[in-house]
């Protein structure tokens, strides 16, 4: 499947919840598969930590240029896109496309830098429903996300429940706990410290806070694993064979290897700043919060029905927070999925091939397909 | 209990498992009780990676000077200083007295920096054992530490087994998971790429790598603690009451406070190089290694009694790490106690007050108090 990139620019201001506003901005996106005639059969894909609208599919002419959920979205796959019209979105304050801390600010015409504004998955999911409205979809059929994705699409069910028919949830939270903001906060420091940061205006040094960069990947790799599956593919394993090298700065062991191998290579294309935003969405996500923390009353507002998977084997967003989420939709006599896979590679395991996990997926679709063919056909004989 | 420090200087040559050797070396140590007529009620303290020899007791007209294990160590306590004769040492390559990283290399007459050779939890217990033949001590009553001080005290076991009567082994493990290594190598990393860090030869230059420091010793305070002790101490609690202040870089949850406190006043006191060299000796313990990974085999030179302490949120050291030493133990029919301790503080909780955990110690030292006193009876009449 061959797909291209588009570009949506939007000239009104959108107005963030921070109380700042962002103007002039630029939304890149990707579809696959065809809208249906009533507009009933789009699917909404919410992006995590560092990837981006390019969901599924390749670009021509670039090889392993496959979406980051290319597993799961495509023809006759879990999310089958003969059925489905997909469509992926770069968040604002990313550093794939859409406007972010790169760009130049249209007040000043200097490049925002630190000064780009703080979204928060609220915010996002306002453009994403901006960019909805231009593509002329009033009503998804699904909205579905992982992790951070996962936030934003419980979010879509709150903020426009009406919009949404069918959310997909997958091993994500509520909110985080002091934890995950604990590594958040260690990441960021890393990189806000790094000399090379200049306050966020790096770009006008010619400069990027690799160090800061390298150590927040190092220590998200950490939070994605399972100490099983670490223990599994590197254990103690040693980079050169049985011999000890005696030293504290040589990589010895295999696992430092592989780490400052991601460290690398997260640093050269990765947005410091864009790392920073969208840690902070992250730590700020918490719908239960102008309840009191109540998340059952905070979730009576969703109106949709839900799928949510979990992984066993996920520390980060471990399965007791899906249950948290379940529970709440529940007390609210919610029709609620879920799925709790055995799956041995922590976090990481929804972006992998488990085929209990992408067979629950398709269960699940099979059953909206069926919900979106006969509604169809119900607005054909009307 | 007021106590002195005391410093032993050893003029012939350490040699050290990487085949680098140390000569002209001290060690800082402390005593507290009284060595008996037979010599027989020693205990050796061993301590982890940011303490000393003080381990229990306070200096004179110093405020808030107790040692790092007093809760446990003194008259009357879990380990009573009236029935024994307790050692702390600082062990090589540290910060707090003992020769290290930022003392003169007695070959070249410059500060060793990066150049001071990497010990090992074998090179530190022999060090141990150098001491002990000045002080006159051929039998310890026992060896004790918890962490990366159980390693020590597990080591001792099996370098020196007729020297060890009890082994007290806390919160420890019989090597690193490649996930504690990964945590180990993200620290190492974040000290090493600081500028400030000179290839280890900051000393020269009048700086200190405060920026990486900072960084290792807020992972490690993620380490140390849970995930539930997390959130009951800070949960989600913002710093400034109940308004946000969507910033990326300012303070605004409570643990992001805490985590920076912690990482500031460790960065003023502890040593880069020490700090890479004790993670690196914890990378490098394993005594299973010699006999293919069998750690039965590798403790079957242990002639000594046991007495093993986990706690059950220790996710660091989690209670199945001490799990496969006691099976190790008993598969070579050795006498073993186990306490696996409910505990919600995390790795921490090897130093904090719970009474179950002091009573279990206590209780354990007191069958060894009647050992030693029935021994020194027996002595006294042959």
């Amino acid at each position: 499947m061959f797909v291209t990139p588009q570009s949506m620019h939007f000239a009104d201001s959108l107005p963030l919840q921070s109380g700042a506003s962002l103007r002039d901005y630029s939304l890149s996106f990707e579809t696959y598969g065809r809208l249906n005639a009533d507009r009933s059969n789009a699917v909404l894909i919410c992006h995590a930590l560092n990837a981006s609208h390019h969901v599924a599919g390749v670009y021509a002419g670039e090889d392993k240029s496959e979406g980051w959920w290319d597993n799961m979205i495509g023809p006759g796959k879990a999310l089958d896109t003969e059925q489905f019209f997909v469509i992926g979105v770069n968040n604002l304050g990313s550093c794939f496309g859409s406007t972010g801390p790169m760009h130049a600010n249209p007040d000043t015409g200097r490049v925002y830098g630190a000064d780009f504004p703080v979204m928060t998955v609220e915010d996002w999911v306002n453009a994403q429903a901006r960019l909805l409205d231009v593509l002329g979809i009033q009503t998804l059929a699904a909205v579905m996300g992982g992790s951070l994705g996962g936030m934003q699409a419980l979010s879509w069910t709150l903020q426009y429940p009406s919009r949404v028919r069918h959310a997909v949830v997958v091993a994500s939270a509520p909110n985080l706990t002091a934890e995950n903001i604990a590594f958040n906060e260690v990441a960021r420091r890393a990189i806000v410290t790094d000399p090379d940061f200049h306050g966020g205006h790096f770009y006008q040094y010619g400069v990027v806070p690799k160090r800061g960069l390298r150590i927040a990947r190092m220590i998200g790799h950490i939070t994605y694993l399972s100490d099983d599956v670490m223990n599994e593919k590197f254990g103690r394993q040693l980079r050169e064979g049985i011999d000890l090298r005696y030293s504290t700065q040589d990589v010895e062991f295999q696992i430092e290897s592989y780490l400052r191998h991601q460290g690398d290579k997260f640093a050269e294309y990765f947005d410091a700043n864009t790392y920073l935003l969208i840690t902070r969405a992250l730590d700020y996500f918490d719908p239960a919060r102008s309840y009191g923390g109540d998340l059952s009353q905070a979730l009576a507002r969703a109106s949709c029905k839900f799928l949510l998977v979990s992984f066993s084997t996920d520390w980060r967003f471990a399965p007791k927070r899906s249950r948290e989420i379940v529970k709440a939709l529940l007390d609210n006599r919610r029709d609620v999925s879920y799925a709790e896979i055995d799956a041995p590679h922590g976090h990481d395991a929804f972006l992998l091939d488990d085929p209990r996990y992408l067979g629950v997926v398709r269960a699940y679709f099979d059953t909206v397909a069926g919900e979106v063919a006969s509604a169809s056909v119900g607005a054909q004989h009307r």
